[in-house]
């Protein structure tokens, strides 16, 4: 099966710590890597986890604090060291423009690539990528700052010919696309050949949804009901639930409901504090509300 | 004996690798930090090494290429959370206050302390800071932007005086802080007591030269005349020293030919290049110049 695998490169908050890296994430959807927020020492575990630079084509930004973005200056640097050629596109929240260009007309002035950052609103749900094996629209989140999540829907691909069915039924090459695409075979005696004998269906499409950094908020329910995977943030243990709507953010338990009422298949909890010395008690409270979630940690992989 | 302790943080060049962070330092003066350089990651390691960040009060900038202070606003950022108060000072080549100072305004605009960048100059060697403990100068170097090194020399301490000669010839204690100067000590019926019967001399002022980025340049060696410590780059091995020009580097002999020119004690090599897998080659070249040389790595300590 083709890819759809999510490495964690960092799930800590606020600053870099011995335990956690700030937050990063990479998508690999069919081959094609996708990079989920930037925050600083992202390249080094980016070169760590063995992906490959070129094969790293849009960064998608969540919001404008440090430990989401603090590490594009240095791996941007590196990709045109490396003599990257392709451009790379940058998603974003606006500011980032701004902030960046400067330093990228600076630093990166011998660049041999050129770094396209589109900037997005956060306060609806929007398409911003599209291609023929993915979409990614915003996921509108409530911060501190301008922020949104992103969701991943891989395309359906076609349904798998049958080869041995094919030769059986004497289908012509020419119309073999049509099948695929879900047209039955009309024999030439006018016998109908239904689609379903000629092909096996293709596997079911794919999704995940990266929720970081956000206070519980119901309103991202319809977007990401019945995916595959969530990442929610869960900077918080119940006991300092009293914290999380004014910094902005969630308890494992919050992000645990919002799991079960989106109906998801998997819940991954990060973008962890360090004032927990051990992240067994947000795992524990999320599960007495959703059982099947999981802890992110780095260098952890996903595969959907 | 109070502290003159060099640690090191990165010594890596052009991109953060597996081996090697980019370049950063700390010299330990007394117990006052003073970090050299800040490329990506380094207050991740600053934070490996235990230091106290509330002590760290000024960072010494060579030149603006990424991997010499892509950490900065990492490192700055985290001790906003961390809630210093304290002005943190910056002193870097003309550039800086454009580049930083509109991502400070907005990722630290509720930072608790101030950040003073003073701009130098690099084409000829000026003293940046000075203290009770310590002085630094710049070092003009040869590479492809505007870069210097620094020099620090520890402040002379003042003699020791000796309790016991001080009881036996009866010194009044107002005559205490001139006899630690140098005075001698004239009794009542007019004997002299020579100053060095009544003190131990103080500890020799240490001084340690950073020098990098820099191809060869022997105008530096009268700066940095029988220092304690140098750290000189060592970009390239012998077999590519005709690199090391065109790209404002230095071999490892260079270096070491610049260490025996300025009869300083020790050469202590930096700022290694991914392309050789093991740095021993660039030792065996520089101490076929100069003996007593070795090899930085991330975490070593040089007390001197």
């Amino acid at each position: 099966m083709e890819k759809f695998e999510l490495t964690i490169l960092g799930c800590g908050s606020a600053s870099p710590t011995l335990q956690h890296n700030p937050s990063s994430q990479v998508l690999n959807v069919r081959d094609k890597l996708f990079m989920i927020d930037c925050g600083e020492g992202t390249q080094k575990e980016f070169r760590k986890h063995k992906f490959g630079f070129n094969r790293l084509t849009r960064i998608f930004i969540s919001h404008l604090h440090g430990d989401h973005c603090f590490g594009l200056m240095g791996l941007i640097s590196t990709l045109g060291l490396l003599g990257r050629t392709g451009d790379l596109y940058i998603h974003a929240p606006k500011s980032l423009e701004n902030l960046l260009r400067p330093q990228l007309d600076y630093f990166c002035r011998e660049s041999p690539f050129k770094v396209i950052i589109e900037e997005f609103s956060t306060t609806e749900s929007r398409l911003i990528y599209d291609d023929r094996s993915v979409s990614v629209h915003t996921i509108p989140l409530t911060h501190r700052v301008p922020c949104a999540g992103f969701l991943f829907r891989e395309k359906p691909k076609d349904a798998q010919l049958i080869g041995e069915m094919l030769e059986y039924h004497q289908v012509p090459i020419s119309e073999r696309n049509k099948i695929k695409q879900g047209a039955d075979f009309v024999k030439e005696d006018g016998t109908v050949i239904p689609n379903k004998v000629l092909t096996r269906p293709a596997a079911t499409p794919r999704s995940y949804a990266y929720c970081s950094d956000t206070a519980y908020n119901e309103r991202i329910i319809p977007l990401i009901e019945n995916i595959d995977l969530l990442y929610h943030e869960s900077t918080f243990a119940d006991a300092d639930a009293d914290r999380a709507p004014n910094t902005g953010h969630s308890t494992a338990k919050q992000a645990a409901t919002i799991a079960s009422k989106a109906n998801v298949k998997k819940l991954m909890l990060g973008h962890f504090s360090s004032r927990y010395p051990n992240n067994r008690i947000l795992l524990d409270e999320a599960k007495s509300v959703f059982a099947n979630t999981i802890l992110a940690n780095e260098g952890i992989c996903e595969k959907l």
